[in-house]
């Protein structure tokens, strides 16, 4: 299979190129990339470009907002609920992650609330942006039904994810991103896309049953929640997936559950709920950064630190069915490769 | 093996009398004996009267203080820094749950964490305190390390639980009280004193492999995150017992990591960290609980309610032990067993 390298800048300029190119305004467009761009960079390639079509296609058939700004709907100095006018989800999330860190200057805390969103990218982005704060940030969101909870057959909560980030002394950080699922749906894709078999744990079929094939997991079938079977603690991800769920949909008043409507059917909006918190450290025990950088000493202590990545490493084959996408929108292409790895 | 039903208030009393036995003062021993019996009445049997001689030999010894009431030592609106003093740790648990309670009902939420304190008994007593005011409830803390993070093999982290806790109708809610470990340490010490194996995906030997051992789990080796392999996501429970000694030992300025004490040696101070919140629904969307009673209906929807217990159902071996504790204390013992059930 070949791979290539193409710049961060690149890669952004074409996901802002495709969206502005279907009528997304330019500031809107580029949340989305940078949000996008910092998936890939990070490692969660299900959640970078690899996405970009379904947002082309969102705005193309107007299922999603192309105008507009998110709207503060009730507030206290440290809470808020948003409503996010059906905008793309990186538009609501910038809003409310913003919101809550100004929150936390003021009051130590702040904890926003958004209905009316759409899929927002990575968790990350936004627990990440109160690092630049010197802040701990949060980040949730439900999503379309994927997960079967332990003892079910049917799929009543989304893969749920939780980022956490906390900041330790010169730049350095915790950083956590997870989906309450076993692995994200977009992991099961990507095998699906390359053809390959995934591992006995990560799905189910319409039955119930383990299965490692993604087409069944894809159609059908679910994920299941982290911890895996009953035996190994499966039902800790179930509730987990909950807590994210009663943090988003539910406090929020957006859609929930199986009330979401089904991963890509578009019939109607979204309405997702998600949920954004800064806390500063300072309204706490003096000293944070350090301990922080000790705890990560001890963590990193026990094994080498593995390799971090940089610059966007794609598979051509999704550099290729991207290209595709930006023919039919009418917007130049991703540069051709200039570095070819094959493996 | 024979058991025995006991009624609550009587082991509560129990509990209360070996407490005082040793000087506790009898509001501090009240607290702690309501945390046991909720623990052994929600069926976390790890938690209740099985840990009681523990607390009574913190007393004993003057490893755990007698004496003061916790401190708060720094305040926002909305947040709290408390110093508990080295108390018990439901007193110190009761304090700051009810402060973040006080704060959430005018700040829309409370986020409060405690330095200076010790075991508190089951995450969810505290998180359910939210309930009685209708509002979301949250508790941490940090813990021994007993757990062995993904690629490692030593314990750097305890079993760090998470409890969250939020309204429904008619008095109905949704509680989750979880470890950040596959299984609570507790589980395999009731394994062990009842003679029995451990299932593989619990923990590990002192050489990081899997065990079925209990002894061999609590000499020398450790508990595994929840998700149990690096291929079945355990990286994921590592990162939420990561989380959590953000919110507690980090944020509070108390022990964390492998600084915290080894477990069951006291040979210095526990001084744990730990962190409550309090949300308030109010602030957010209209109707809280009636989508988290419809959530509810869903999730119970897909199958039948498992019966839920009544009554404190103890081992006889585990009451003669206790009593063994209460002739050495120089209290009343566990009133005889009136129903004796064989299994």
């Amino acid at each position: 299979m070949s791979r290539c390298l193409i710049s961060k800048v690149e890669v952004q300029g074409f996901i802002e190129r495709c969206m502005t190119g279907v009528g997304t305004k330019q500031h809107h467009a580029r949340s989305l990339a940078e949000v996008l761009v910092e998936g890939d960079h990070r490692g969660h390639y299900s959640h970078g470009l690899n996405r970009m079509d379904m947002y082309v296609k969102d705005i193309q058939t107007g299922i999603c907002a192309k105008d507009g700004e998110p709207v503060v709907e009730k507030e206290s100095a440290a809470t808020a609920l948003v409503d996010g006018k059906n905008l793309l989800g990186p538009v609501v999330g910038n809003f409310c992650m913003n919101l809550a860190i100004k929150k936390a200057k003021e009051a130590g805390i702040g904890w926003v609330v958004a209905h009316g969103s759409n899929h927002y990218g990575i968790a990350g982005y936004y627990s990440m942006q109160a690092l630049k704060e010197n802040m701990i940030g949060m980040s949730f969101t439900n999503t379309s039904p994927l997960v079967v909870p332990t003892r079910g057959k049917d799929c009543t909560l989304g893969t749920n994810p939780i980022s956490v980030a906390a900041p330790a002394k010169d730049g350095d950080s915790f950083v956590l991103d997870m989906a309450t699922s076993a692995v994200a749906l977009g992991k099961v894709e990507l095998h699906e896309r390359r053809g390959d078999t995934i591992p006995e744990g990560w799905g189910c079929d319409a039955q119930g049953k383990l299965t490692t094939d993604p087409k069944l997991v894809l159609s059908g079938g679910g994920l299941v929640p982290v911890g895996g079977s009953e035996a190994t603690g499966g039902y800790k991800g179930y509730g987990l997936g909950m807590m994210v769920e009663v943090f988003c949909g539910i406090l929020a008043g957006a859609q929930y559950s199986n009330h979401v409507r089904t991963w890509k059917v578009t019939d109607r909006v979204a309405n997702l709920g998600q949920c954004f918190v800064a806390i500063n450290p300072e309204n706490f025990a003096p000293g944070f950064a350090d301990r922080m950088s000790d705890l990560l000493s001890i963590q990193r202590g026990m094994e080498p630190v593995s390799g971090s990545c940089c610059g966007a490493d794609k598979h051509c084959t999704l550099v290729n069915y991207m290209n595709e996408c930006a023919k039919r929108v009418g917007v130049s292409p991703l540069l051709p490769c200039d570095n070819l790895i094959s493996n």
